[in-house]
């Protein structure tokens, strides 16, 4: 496949659809009564939580692994992660028999640093903060000549979240508000171009926890501004923006709606308890939004990406 | 629907299935690759914890409630239960219009309470042992003129549970192994028929856990005995098999295996992080059964029911 190396078109996103799905699952799209009687909504769940590594990175790591040239693929790929990114990245790798250098903090949870050497990846320990990650890949990529593949600032990445919500208005039809999460922006400004090439009359709205919210502000402000604090459950949401990520998501977003920890927690249990599957705190984060703005979204069509479902079953807030 | 009073026939089973759809979801069948690699089976999940309620026993409710006639219709239906059938039959008595009277102890969870309540069903209570239930039920249907509803030792309930085996078996074929696992038995004597009906060839296990192995040590027996105890985690399973349940299971079954509470957690755990479904403990028995003795599964086709999602998460045993 070919590298693409400005904001992707529709053709280009249905290519890498149809290139990655020896690779990952269609998902199902879920609705539940319950849950759309509380809300008064018509929520069609989108649930990546089934996805290959338990989460939509699969999509955008499946993509970018697949532009490699043949010199490229022979020094193997990198990238730094302590979450769902450095799974996808280290499956990608054994996909296609090559190898995954990823950097980890040392504070990672032994059993993502588990799940992902299981994956074949070999993994390098760094620093817990963001000068030692990046020192830590330039000199695996400068000793190695892997490829660093970012979990969000490539529009290969980008492109690959994008086939999620491609799948998901393939299956549901038109929609009154399309929604996802917002952590480095990679989701969203997949889920933003898809939609608004397929259904230009949608709405497109993201969400984000008030204690991290570097995309509200930014969207506001007109220029990245970053996080001060990253107190949030929703771990897969601690990121800032990039460059490539706000461009997207600055003139396709209709609106960010901020939510609080409590009601994170709140949304997150209803899907436990209503659907029966096991999602991230981030997943939760766009329902938050919808039960907590109920006038805005009472009598709509609405898709939302639930992103995940990598917990830890020793470690809930509930 | 005529009331069915004697172990049910092919032909009741599926006539039963076609009368109960609209009341009932045709829950998805789920295979997963990591937990197929650790047992090295291939295990195809009935997913009875997406039913409506939460569980298989949705199935017998809406069955039952079907063969009554316009007079007991005008009385109700009454049961005693503080778990998933009070709901069952609490949705079943709301989907046709009548009244659900249902007994339940002091002690039941205020979770459950309020979801049969939600239904509409008058919740009397009664003191938490055996005695008090079924006399105050008796006060009930006295007072009432309302059927009672069995939880399990009923032929109609039974030919209800049935019908999720026979959507399992029309979605995947034939099987080396049909599990289930043993309450008060009547999802395994329902599965049991099923399965010898469709497919004679293949062995039927039920599972159990070791604490409240009444199932066990009857079927070696040849004749019901009940629990010393019913110190479990798997709170779907601590009840005795009723005379038509042990029926169909002594003549039906192949073998009845046993798990310590450890192998149910363990498994339960599997299930949630492997999955990202949340199960309850019961469901969890047949898989902690195949888990512990890999050798005698390895290679076979397993279809396997899970029987609910009704979890308290408030807590959790992991």
């Amino acid at each position: 496949m070919q590298k693409i190396n400005s904001v992707p078109t529709l053709i280009q996103i249905k290519a890498a659809h149809e290139a990655i799905k020896p690779y990952i699952h269609q998902t199902p799209v879920i609705s539940n009564t319950s849950i759309n009687q509380i809300t008064g909504a018509d929520i069609f769940f989108k649930c990546e939580n089934f996805q290959k590594i338990g989460a939509f990175k699969m999509r955008g790591a499946s993509y970018a692994t697949l532009t490699l040239t043949k010199e490229e693929k022979a020094c193997g790929i990198a990238t730094h992660s302590s979450g769902n990114h450095a799974q996808a990245v280290a499956l990608s790798a054994k996909n296609h028999g090559i190898k995954a250098y990823i950097v980890m903090p040392s504070t990672a949870p032994v059993i993502k640093r588990n799940a992902t050497a299981g994956y074949g990846a070999e993994i390098i320990t760094c620093e817990p903060n963001i000068a030692s990650r990046k020192t830590t890949l330039d000199k695996v990529v400068e000793r190695t000549g892997a490829t660093f593949i970012h979990p969000f600032d490539d529009y290969n990445v980008i492109t690959g979240q994008a086939t999620a919500s491609l799948e998901l208005i393939r299956e549901v039809g038109p929609l009154d508000i399309m929604m996802a999460p917002i952590g480095g922006g990679g989701l969203m400004s997949g889920t933003a171009l898809t939609t608004k090439y397929l259904l230009p009359d949608t709405q497109i709205i993201g969400a984000e926890p008030i204690e991290v919210n570097d995309a509200y502000r930014s969207y506001h402000k007109g220029e990245i501004v970053v996080n001060e604090t990253i107190n949030s459950i929703a771990d897969g949401l601690l990121t800032n923006l990039s460059d490539k990520t706000f461009g997207i998501i600055k003139e396709h977003l209709d609106d960010i709606l901020l939510v609080s920890e409590k009601q994170i927690v709140e949304a997150m249990r209803l899907i436990w308890e209503r659907m029966k599957i096991i999602i991230e705190p981030s997943c939760a984060v766009p329902l938050a939004a919808i039960l907590n703005n109920k006038e805005r979204f009472e009598g709509k069509k609405i898709g939302l990406i639930l992103t995940g479902g990598n917990v830890d079953v020793n470690n809930l807030p509930f």
